[in-house]
Formats: C-alpha cells, sequence, structure tokens
C-alpha cells in the first residue's frame, strides 16, 4: 500500500480529480484519475468493470448521481493508502482520447474574437452580424477528426483562392491557425424531442476539457459561403486528455458579461455559469497570449440550451465547444489570426518572425481556475506539433 | 424450405438486394435482404453472427470482398429454397436505423437547386457563389439526430426574425421543408492523413439510401450566418431502411452533366459515377416532385474525394448526402422552397392550398433505377408524417 504523494501548489490537488484514459506498456486502456504527478488506476482501486473500459463513456452514462457517489469515493481513498498497483507515475503511462465523441458542436462564443474575426474579414460593414447577441452561433463539427493532445497535425491540402487570384489552386494551407477553446462534454443524454433548459446544464454534462480548434483559414475563406467553414476545420481538432468535472468548477462559477438585449426566456439562466478560468497559448515556447475564459459572453449552459432548443437529442460522449476565447486586450486573443491581425503584425518567436504556423511550430494550450480548497486546479495541456502537408509542398 | 415468390416486375428483385435491420415481435433487430415482399433473415439464411447484430456496421466493416462475397451467396439461395424460419413478409416486420451513423456531412451539388435558393436568397447578385463550380460546397450535420423512415417529425420551436420585424421571436417553425437528396454510406473507412482518391469510391462506399433533410427555413435564414445551418437542420434527418448496394447501380450509372471550368486534379473521375436515379415526392399522396439525380453536378465519388482531400478521416457508418436534388424543369425541385418559390407559389393538395408543411402532412420520397437485368430496382421509401410543436403554438 501507499500515500500518494501530492506536491504543494499542484493543479492536481484532491479539488480536481480530473479523469482520463491511459495505459502501461503491454496493458489495455482504462480509466484513471490524475492526482499530483500520478494515474490512479481506477478499475483495480475501485474494483469496478465500468472503469477498465477504453473510454469514460459508460461511466459518464451511470449519471450524476454515480458521479458524484465516486468523486466522494475517490476523495476518501486518496487520503489515505491505496494498493502500490493502482498507482503510476504520469510521465509513464500513454494517454489516450478520453471519450467516444459523439456529435461535436463548436460555438462562437466570445464577443471580442467574433468581433475581431467580422473587422479582419467585413473592414467595412458591421463587425458582429445581427444574430450574435440574439442567439450563441454555432455549426456541427467533424467528431471522427477529434484527437487526443500530443497527436502530430499534417498541414492539411486543399483549395485556396487569394482575392487577386483569377481561380483557386490546390496545395498546403498557407494560412494555418489555432482557436483556443474549452470544451464541455455530455455525460446524460436527452431524447429527441426533449429540450435541455438551462437548469439541467449540471447534470447533463460532465466535464470540461481543453480544445485547439485547428483551421486553415485560406481553406476557410474560400469554401465557406454560404454554408459554413468544412474542410478548413475538419482536418484535426485536439483536445486535452484529462477530463475536468463539473463538480471541481463550482469555485470558478462567476456571471457572465451583461448580456444586451436580454435573451430570450430559454436562455436565461437562474444561476450563473459563467467560468473563471485562465489560458495560457504557448507558441514554440513562447507566451503569446492569456485567454480569460470569464469574458465569453454566452455560458456553457445557455450552449447547451440552444443546442437542444429545436428538440434535437444529445448522447453520451457529445462535445461542444466554445469557440475561440478572446478577450479585450490583445494579449488576450485566442487565435493566430487576431493575435498578428490578420498576419499583418507578425510575432517575434525564438528570434523569427511568425504569422501563421510553420511545419515543425508546436502550440501548447494550458489552463486553471480557482479549486474549492484555495488551490488553483489545472486542465494540463493541449499540444500539437505542426508535420508538413502530405505529398510535400505542390 | 420455402422458395421466395417475386411478384413480375417489384424493384425489389435478385438486381437489387438492398440490405435493412429488422425485427419481428418480440425478438431482436438483425439484418435481413428484401426480396420482393419479403424479408431474409441472413443471421438464419447464412448462420453468421456478423448478421445477428441490430446495425449493419460490423458488416460493412469487412470490406469490399465480402460485400461481393455475400451478394453472391444471397443470389445462389433465392434462386433456390430458403428455411421457412429465415423469411418474413415485409408487412409483419419493424425496420430499423439500418446503421449506426458516424459522422453525417450534407453537399449542395444540384447546380439547379444552388441556382434557385441563391436567386431567392439574394435576388440582387450572382445565384451561385464563386466557389460554386470549384468544390462541392458541403457541412457537418447531426448524426445523433438521424432517424428512420416513419418517425414522425416534431415541428421544431427556434428563434426567427422576419425581415421587417425589429427582434426575433421564440415559436415553432412557420416555413418547415423538406430536401429530397440520395445519401451514401460508407462502408470502410479510411485513416487520418489519407485521402480518398474517386477511384477508391467503389471499394469504400457500401451502399445509398434516400435522405429527407427536414429544414426550418425560418429559423436558418436567422441563424446561419457566418457558420452555416445549424438548428434549423439538427432537430432530424430521415433515412430510408433499406440500403441499395453500390453493386446493385452498376446499371445507373452515366457522366455527370458537363463540368466546366474543368475541375482540379483530385475532383477528375476516372469512370463517371454520375447516376440514373429517379425521384419521387409525394406530398399528403399527391406527387409534387421528380427530382432526377442524373443532374447532379458533382458525383458521389467527388463528393467523398473533397470530403476527404484535407487528410480527414472516415469511418464506418459515415454518412453524407448529396444536397436537395433538383431538375431544371419546376415539377424536379426536390425542395417545397423552391417548389413555391419561397412561398409565393401556393401548390394545391387535396383541394388546400400549401406552401410550407402544415402540421399532420406527410411526405414520402421514393426512387427508382435501372437494374443490371433490365429492370428497374426499387429504393423503397423515406417517409415522415408532421407533429406539432412541443409546448403547442407560442
Amino acid at each position: 500500500m501507499t500515500v500518494i504523494d501530492i506536491p504543494e501548489g499542484s493543479p492536481f490537488g484532491p479539488a480536481n480529480l480530473p479523469y482520463g484514459v491511459f495505459s502501461t506498456p503491454g496493458t489495455a486502456p482504462r480509466v484513471g484519475v490524475r492526482v499530483g504527478d500520478s494515474v490512479l488506476d481506477l478499475a483495480v482501486a475501485l474494483d469496478e468493470e465500468v472503469f477498465a473500459r477504453p473510454t469514460l463513456n459508460p461511466f459518464m452514462a451511470q449519471g450524476h448521481a454515480r458521479w458524484v457517489q465516486v468523486r466522494e469515493r475517490i476523495t476518501a481513498l486518496i487520503a489515505g493508502e491505496v494498493p502500490d498497483a493502482a498507482v503510476h507515475p504520469v510521465a509513464e503511462v500513454e494517454l489516450h482520447l478520453p471519450f467516444e465523441v459523439a456529435d461535436y458542436v463548436d460555438f462562437y462564443a466570445s464577443e471580442h474574437h467574433a468581433t475581431n474575426l467580422g473587422r479582419l474579414f467585413r473592414p467595412n460593414a458591421e463587425p458582429l452580424m445581427p444574430n450574435w447577441k440574439h442567439l450563441p452561433v454555432g455549426y456541427h463539427g467533424r467528431s471522427g477528426t477529434v484527437v487526443v493532445s500530443g497527436t502530430d497535425i499534417a498541414r492539411p491540402n486543399g483549395q485556396r483562392k487569394a482575392p487577386d487570384e483569377e481561380a483557386p489552386t490546390f496545395g498546403p494551407c498557407r494560412r494555418l491557425d489555432i482557436e483556443a477553446e474549452l470544451g464541455f462534454v455530455v455525460g446524460t443524454g436527452s431524447e429527441l424531442g426533449s429540450p435541455v433548459p438551462c437548469e439541467e446544464f449540471a447534470t447533463r454534462v460532465f466535464g470540461a476539457v481543453l480544445v485547439n480548434d485547428w483551421s486553415a483559414r485560406d481553406i476557410q475563406a474560400w469554401e465557406y459561403v454560404p454554408l459554413g467553414p468544412f474542410l478548413g476545420k475538419s482536418f484535426a481538432t485536439s483536445v486535452s486528455p484529462w477530463v475536468v468535472p463539473l463538480l471541481a468548477l463550482e469555485a470558478a462559477r462567476v456571471p457572465t458579461p451583461e448580456q444586451d438585449p436580454r435573451p430570450l426566456p430559454y436562455l436565461r439562466e437562474g444561476e450563473p455559469w459563467g467560468l473563471d478560468i485562465d489560458l495560457a497559448v504557448d507558441w514554440n515556447g513562447r507566451r503569446v497570449a492569456n485567454p480569460p475564459y470569464r469574458e465569453m459572453y454566452w455560458s456553457p449552459a445557455q450552449l447547451l440550451a440552444h443546442l437542444t432548443v429545436n428538440g434535437a437529442s444529445t448522447r453520451t460522449g457529445d462535445l461542444y465547444a466554445s469557440g475561440t476565447i478572446s478577450g479585450p486586450e490583445k494579449d488576450q486573443r485566442g487565435a493566430f489570426i487576431e493575435l498578428t491581425w490578420g498576419g499583418k503584425e507578425p510575432i517575434e518567436i525564438g528570434g523569427s518572425e511568425r504569422t501563421f504556423l510553420q511545419d515543425g511550430d508546436e502550440v501548447v494550450i494550458s489552463a486553471t481556475a480557482p479549486g474549492a480548497d484555495g488551490t488553483r486546479i489545472g486542465f494540463g495541456q493541449v499540444s500539437g506539433r505542426i508535420v508538413p502537408a502530405e505529398g510535400g509542398a505542390r
């Protein structure tokens, strides 16, 4: 038996307890909880078959009462001794995609991001579209290409046409970008024809992950009219390996910024679900932005209420992301197209100038939030390195 | 033992052999093939566990060589006697969603449809967007709300704002529409980073279904800028219960209409995959349109090549649909917004005038195509009846 050591100030202390799926050499992927610099093997520690699975989905599907109960059991366990066989150093495990993604939806919930992109793409018009303050704008993405942090990202090929070109050409993306986002994972699905009101957010959503919604701006700009982004996004979306339970985010709750005009009744929250989460974006090791989640106009409870108000069902494993998180300050912008103002204001990275991503570049997004015991809890990170396009330069 | 009777002129003769998932009272859903007015229970007739499943996915994942082999075995079986227990009258079985939908993509591949909608929505501009003839425009839809034919369709609630209204209101959709489409089902998936060239269409795509992409035009019109359709589509998408194997569609192959400008190399087909399929749309029993699939600008092989050219992976059960099928003639339009020209030219249905769908209305889409033996093979139908919105009128 052993006591799990939790280093002073660890973002993975008892107030966090995020879930993931891990394996050690020669063993099958299974569910674990991160504690300090260790992974607690729940299949061993709690001896339940639901944790011996390669995905969190079966556990998430058991519902909110079970999430509370298991969290209490883990809290009690790590306060004492656990079997040696249930503990692995995090540096010695492989982390897998923590859940099977059912449907993936991406929103556009930052007023600062939407305003910046409006200014960049439509310089002579109102930056925000007329619908933006009435509903959370969103669209469906490709769930089959959601990958876990650390997966290499191949630069996508596709059609691109600059405004001064006569016809599109085919080749590797020239304006490869990131979007720093938070993603919410549905644990308990809802039936077709049964909208999920804001009040059910906390019992249906299991937890949150960091999301990097890699974006090929040149491909997107050419293809997106009139049906929205498609191949400019669908080549890869990275998520962090640890799902931070919503139960760990109570101390992070804050009101959203004031919403004016007042939203329609189905979008009104009884209790606020804004979240005081600080993100950080590192580009080849240089901190280039600190996007503040508390600045997001629409809360994740409002996003879920909107997503289902037409009667759409949800399923265990549905992932919906916030859209790029950008604050009012320049160094709070969560996409390079905003940070470099469309590529016109390069950033100095390790002695060279960058606008969009080059092959070999690595981006790491991390985040912390206030925890219930006065510590800061961590989301860990979502990272990815750009590798050359298939077929090389064309 | 029994010989399966195939009525003269049946669209489900030996040249068709579509697959579905069925159950009889008190039994579990399993894989069957439609032959005449009967369903051949493959779990009994071929005695293989892969057909005892509630979805076609495991069989589809076995790949093209197996699809050919099983089709040959079924052809031989139905030429002779089969066990009585393997045959059920189709009128006595329940038909289920035939496959588990992985990702769902909807395209916009009819030039006539895209032109009509451009004229309706942007009367003072070029109807086709500049990208339209260079790439098949498409977007991701919600796979969790794909339902089988016969499922009632609840009128969705949502935000709607007419151009002359100051602010949006919430309530039941007032412009509920259909889109008559063909959907293609991926049998053998492809890896991340491995585009699927046009030549691999026939070995990766298992078959085709009819699709009704129900559309809430007023919700869609308000929400869709700039990220595309979302709640205007995600409440339900209906598919026919029988998946017609691509192997049954060889005799239906025709060239696509001339493509000018010539597509980029990755979109060029070696052999044509246009399809000479005739659809029919019945509204409360009145035939209102006969959309011709052969008029589609982009072929399904081109759609798959485009969908994956950025390296996106595909999975068994991916569904991608053609978009509304409309021909050049007025009675060939596959959506009511086109047939009634935005609601300005009502259609007389059973003595009353219709523009968009009313509660209680039923729409049935069916299709036939030339079969290899000179008969016409059938897709069966995709049907749905509109039921009142949740919460009633608001």
